[in-house]
């Protein structure tokens, strides 16, 4: 049997920060007060004093649909405290730091944050530009310091690479990996800051990949998202990329791998249909004019339904998870 | 608003064969016999004729409990014709191959094909290993030759590879395309014959940066198999790799590849821990002994499990088909 979380630590009731109250600073904070943390939500521009409020109740009255909640929904607004005083951070024991990918105002942000909480709190950064060995050299007390690599949103995702900069000392990160687990999260303990982390690096193999045959000619763009969707998204909710080497028989990959590995992409070029992306000022959905074209109405579709999926994936992933820690590997 | 594929061809009907009957040629066999095709099955080897029948009707089960028949099941196994003799292939507009992996033995086949059916009837192959041009060289008309390459089970997946040859002629292959929309598939059309198709490459390249990770002592394998499976897993089955781009902001990946496509793994080499399994006549959960070690029960778990996803993620996946095809990018 798989060594439980809840063997391990129990977390919740620890009081703690995040620093930050933008889309993945409210989410994250969110996603610790459901797990029964006292939260201290530091607003680090003035104009988040406003809004907080709104989008944590909003936030809240997600997790309450998706039946995360066990206690009335004000209960868990009582253990949140919204401020601008990072003096309110004192007792906790993370801190979680969301500001923009400025490395100056985050460097700022740590000074004041170590200037508060004990030399043995952990503080965690959501960034995923900026590499956490590099940040690490601003801190006072460096090997407490560690990635937090979040999905959005943080609170209906399982999602969580922590990661460990040069000077992180490892029991901090599997502290944190335990902690997640009491939130929800199946957490990825990355032992080297790596750029991109783990998740980016592999996607950005199979851009790089699906790229060149769509450059090659081989296929369009539409049909190299059919085969991965509906290839991957036969199997992924149930079984990691190695639990599939092992599910359809391990002994084939190694030949298959001596095949197919000279033959893949090592381009390190930008496509020319990237290029052009920039060129045309498109971005996505948000402008409706992307690697497809989009109406307004369908910009609206797509984030719909991807409310409904995430509600519904959650579930199921819930089933499966429950599946495979039955079993022992 | 996309071209549906009523719109283009009703191809329910027509009568098609499927020669090879062992778990791959009946799965795709039962596929035709739900969307409404006459099938001829032959049994290539003669143990097949005794099997054959036991497998369909329990395939056909698993799709009436899927809710795929619209007709008793007895009226699909009336339009099923199990033999061994190839002239019952004679009125046949498509045939799919689905025999061993041997060129000498898939040459025969095609010749016995050829000999009856019309030369502008469609010959497909299930091959995953020989390259469909090097096939193709031995037909009398090679341009209705083609690649098929499916996913298990066929009838309740959606993933389907529709792969020219050098010689083949497009318009058969778009012919199949729209066929194939037909039998509740989402085919992805290759215009050039690579090896590994589209999907082995997509998911080698992750492989290979996956394992430049773990032997760079960056993460453990579960670790990795629980980045990719909870971060692809709570998007891939509503959208795909370009599409999940334009969600998220195409603007953004550009500058991104331009970062991470120079870092990541160029790597020709077998990994070690693969060359070990090989060592280890490790066989996965087939012999409970792979990249994870296994109970008999576990193994067990893992089918049921499987099984049971599949027929979940079919129904989730319908539900969002149906989403995006109201979109029109």
């Amino acid at each position: 049997m798989k060594k439980r979380p809840s063997d391990i630590k129990p977390a919740r009731k620890t009081k703690v920060g995040v620093v930050g109250l933008g889309l993945m600073g409210t989410s994250i904070a969110t996603t610790l007060l459901v797990s029964g943390h006292p939260v201290v939500a530091i607003a680090s521009i003035p104009s988040d004093l406003n809004t907080a409020s709104t989008i944590f109740q909003s936030q809240l009255t997600q997790c309450q649909q998706l039946g995360l909640l066990d206690k009335p929904l004000n209960d868990y607004l009582e253990n949140l405290l919204i401020t601008e005083n990072y003096a309110m951070l004192e007792d906790c024991r993370l801190v979680i730091e969301c500001v923009i990918e400025e490395e100056k105002i985050k460097i700022s942000v740590y000074n004041k944050i170590e200037s508060v909480v004990s030399s043995k709190a952990i503080i965690g950064t959501n960034t995923s530009a900026i590499p956490i060995s590099q940040l690490q050299q601003h801190l006072k007390h460096p090997g407490r310091f560690l990635g937090l690599h979040w999905a959005e949103p943080a609170f209906s995702t399982r999602f969580l690479e922590v990661t460990c900069g040069d000077k992180t000392e490892i029991e901090y990160a599997e502290k944190l990996v335990a902690w997640a687990e009491n939130w929800n999260k199946e957490p990825t303990l990355l032992r080297k800051d790596i750029r991109g982390f783990i998740t980016n690096r592999l996607m950005y193999a199979v851009y790089r990949e699906g790229l060149a045959q769509y450059e090659a000619g081989v296929a369009d763009l539409d049909d190299l998202d059919k085969a991965f969707r509906y290839d991957v998204g036969s199997w992924i909710s149930i079984m990691g990329l190695f639990e599939r080497m092992d599910y359809i028989g391990v002994e084939s990959f190694g030949e298959e791998l001596a095949q197919l590995l000279p033959m893949l992409s090592n381009s390190k070029a930008v496509p020319e249909v990237m290029e052009s992306i920039v060129d045309n000022n498109a971005r996505g959905i948000h402008n409706q004019k992307g690697l497809y074209n989009y109406s307004p109405e369908e910009a609206k579709n797509w984030d719909q339904a991807f409310a409904d999926f995430s509600r519904e994936i959650f579930h199921l992933t819930e089933k499966y998870i429950s599946d495979i820690e039955n079993n022992d590997h």
